[in-house]
């Protein structure tokens, strides 16, 4: 059961970290270095991989899954696939030809450390090794379940979903028409369909009923566009330090976010709205629920 | 039946043609433009795939899934899948940061067209769609079936495979001290994998011995170096309007080849060799890997 890594989950920063830390060691295992030249593109994909960070997907998949008594084994292998795509993004978004970008979670960015040829092999192999760990017996005992993460995750991160909404960002870098109906698309496509997929994740694992899977979707559609926000939020009013990484870029360029439609004071109303209506969702899966509410509010109370 | 897209299958460059169209059909109809701005990363996924090639990994799996009685649907979606993969590893490759190609398949190369962050996304939607398409219910009717698919898909295309041996080849660039047996490694990562994946996929698709897949296991690793020693072979003889690609950059680049090593005869000799071997390795399937044979002859004998 997946309890078992919760020493107290009334406590969302103790739950958080054993989660991660449950997470991280699975991911060291996955990317065991081997033996030959082809070690250096390992050694890019850890270090990313392993930077410090919230883990915050596979906090989501982990906490999705404990709703239906799946098992730890499987809710990891999902939560380490989950993070595998969403470091892969990160290392392909902050190469020179994308946002060009030195700094992430504190560190110097992965083609700062090895060069952008390893860079972009790393997030290829970090993309591909997902899929592996989705469709290897580990994560399911049904292979019908295993081909629908499959299936699920590539409709999140491909081309109809995050890699669509990076190139729709891309356009938009310098674009300050953009209007609150496209931004919201926007972002439901480049960081609302991974969310999507690990909060859904417990409910594909343990072959939930269709209306409850749906249930998880909506959530996961408020927290993540709530997430956004306060990344919009974070890029007007935090710090490099805070972050982790460099701030006040959004304005510097010129980019239509929520903050520059909305304001301040009307980004933050915003976002506390969609975290009420996401824990609306909730409200059949009882005390269960709790980690998934906790993260709620963690989405817009977070400084990085 | 697969048998019902070859007219003629005694002709190999008939089959090859009819091969080629049905996967191109396939692949049109996957990558559907959609309305919103994300159709930019649709059109450079369709750019490429769409570009002419031989289509030779498609044609590997249909004539593989031809020994087996499998449904033409099936072994179509497996073909466009591989052709996906096949399509993002040359869009990366190509890019400034790696081996900087500005032509492809005789036209311009995906960076060239769009820009590097377009091409960048377009090969990472090509890849995750590859495995969506092998998680469709389409592909089998048994989802273990599809599972071993993705399994093997990521085995074959990830840093254990072809990213690993870019990886290699990337550091290889100018050492032209690599010996035999490190550039028998590194081809049998970078080009051997996928060959592997599209001429076993029939025996995936099939169900076939493990004793069987075996067979064809060995024959695509002799048909996969025989392959890339043509490609050397081609690099130092062949011509860019033949080839449709630059040529002569092994040799200004001082880099280590099969040609290099084995000199101009050597390696024609052992080409041959190797089609021998891989033809010995299907003997047991009789008449009905005439295609498969005729494969084996092309690698060394095409001017492109």
């Amino acid at each position: 059961m997946i309890s078992s890594i919760w020493s107290n989950p009334s406590h969302l920063p103790t739950a958080l970290a054993e989660s991660a830390s449950a997470v991280d060691q699975l991911i060291d295992r996955l990317l065991a270095v081997p033996d030959g030249p082809e070690a250096r593109v390992y050694e890019a994909m850890r270090y990313s991989a392993q930077a410090p960070g919230k883990r915050l997907r596979p906090f989501l998949v982990l906490a999705s899954a404990s709703l239906f008594g799946v098992s730890l084994t499987s809710a990891l292998q999902v939560a380490a696939a989950i993070e595998m795509v969403h470091t892969y993004s990160l290392i392909h978004d902050d190469l020179p030809a994308m946002d060009d970008s030195d700094l992430r979670r504190g560190r110097p960015t992965c083609h700062k450390v090895y060069d952008d040829a390893t860079a972009i092999l790393a997030g290829d192999g970090l993309l591909t090794m997902a899929f592996e760990v989705l469709a290897d017996a580990d994560t399911h005992g049904d292979p019908a379940v295993r081909c629908e993460l499959v299936s699920y995750l590539a409709k999140c991160a491909g081309s109809a979903g995050m890699v669509g909404g990076q190139m729709i960002d891309l356009q938009a870098e310098h674009d300050a028409t953009l209007d609150i109906g496209a931004i919201t698309r926007l972002q439901r496509l480049k960081t609302g369909a991974l969310i999507a997929f690990s909060s859904e994740a417990g409910a594909i694992l343990g072959k939930a009923a269709p209306e409850t899977r749906k249930l998880l979707h909506a959530y996961a559609h408020d927290i993540g566009l709530a997430f956004q926000i306060a990344d919009d939020l974070l890029d007007a009013e935090g710090t490099e330090a805070e972050t982790g990484k460099s701030v006040a870029r959004d304005a510097e360029a010129g980019k239509a976010t929520f903050v520059s439609i909305l304001g301040l004071a009307g980004a933050k109303t915003q976002a506390r709205a969609l975290v009420d209506q996401a824990l609306g969702h909730l409200d059949t899966f009882g005390d269960k629920a709790d980690l998934l509410r906790q993260v709620a509010h963690f989405v817009i109370a977070r400084r990085s």
